[in-house]
């Protein structure tokens, strides 16, 4: 079992959520919208006018009952990050390849596609690739691997305050491997016991992977 | 649609197929045992003692009712390729990369796990690695990936002459490749049209979008 099937999703409080930022939040220059409702995406988007770079993520609830919002949405953020099945639910295509174009076409800079197991895809102005999973033969719980992948690769990118083509496929990768991590455990229990080194060798690693 | 799904399997004359190779086929260097029963693979192999490379394919069918005879072919061929149901059913495990690793132990120097539009993964003495397919936004009919991505790296393989790892790891991005123009249209229509020039160019193209 290397991936996760959501059941049932009770928002209670979430749902009518409109967080208020504090000054030193609306400065920030990487800003990452997690999932929640679009409406709520925006309602933060505005109170951070200056952001070098805005990545949202979404779910397949907001496609079907917000799709308006989350089109609004679109319109205004550089970077989506979804899964391959919200991906084709929201361009209507099962051609993943294809959904990824269309939901570009919507009005991000860039869409990656998360694929699980399976790794994850780019579609940006001028260029598209695949990265596959990093292979762990040890899948405790998939749980949060989607998350930290965005984490990950937006946590990089800060790191490094770029957000070239260049800078986007090696976060891309870091992406990947921080949720390889958090694969091999349950909760954050893995990622709590890694540091830096870790991850470096493990991209490192991954990088010789994929070089023939 | 990028996946295909096997309804029946009649083998009719097929079955009981003893192949005579003639002088030629029986000095082949390069030798590939395609998907069929092992009893007939381990007639074939017998007939090539000289062979640089013996690779086979198997499918499920041959591992639910011949497994005993597939484990003595495991014993004598130096790859296995085959896809990721029939790992996990051969290896007992769900887990692709234990699977993999499973499969290899049994016999073989290196095993490759074929993941559909998922590409292919890799289980040698030394290293394990994945290779993502190529995303062709084209996808006409899956029918035959398997066995051109199986051929392209044979061919490869042979044209280099050479099985180390790194011309191992080369051929894996051929078949990768070949098997991407198969599925953009029915039967060998894609793969007739197309020339070297093609498949090395998609080639190139694909390593650049490895690299990091």
């Amino acid at each position: 079992m290397n991936d996760r099937e959501t059941l049932e999703v009770h928002l209670n409080v979430f749902g009518e959520f409109r967080p208020k930022l504090g000054a030193g939040h609306r400065q920030a220059k990487y800003l990452f919208l997690g999932n929640s409702s679009p409406v709520t995406q925006l309602s933060v988007l505005d109170q951070v006018p200056d952001a070098t770079l805005t990545v949202a993520d979404t779910m397949d609830l907001w496609i079907n009952i917000q799709r308006d919002e989350l089109q609004a949405l679109l319109k205004r953020i550089d970077g989506l990050v979804l899964n391959d099945s919200e991906a084709k639910l929201l361009a209507e295509d099962e051609n993943l390849v294809r959904a990824g174009h269309a939901v570009r076409a919507m009005g991000p800079k860039f869409v990656v596609i998360k694929k699980g197991e399976h790794g994850a895809m780019f579609f940006g102005e001028n260029e598209m690739y695949v990265m596959p999973a990093y292979p762990t033969p040890r899948v405790l719980d998939p749980t949060g691997a989607g998350d930290s992948f965005a984490g990950g690769m937006m946590g990089h990118l800060a790191a490094l305050d770029r957000c070239d083509p260049q800078a986007l496929k090696e976060a891309l990768a870091y992406g990947v491997i921080t949720a390889s991590f958090t694969v091999e455990d349950f909760s954050l229990d893995r990622l709590a016991g890694i540091d830096r080194g870790d991850l470096d060798r493990r991209v490192a690693e991954y990088r010789q992977m994929l070089t023939f």
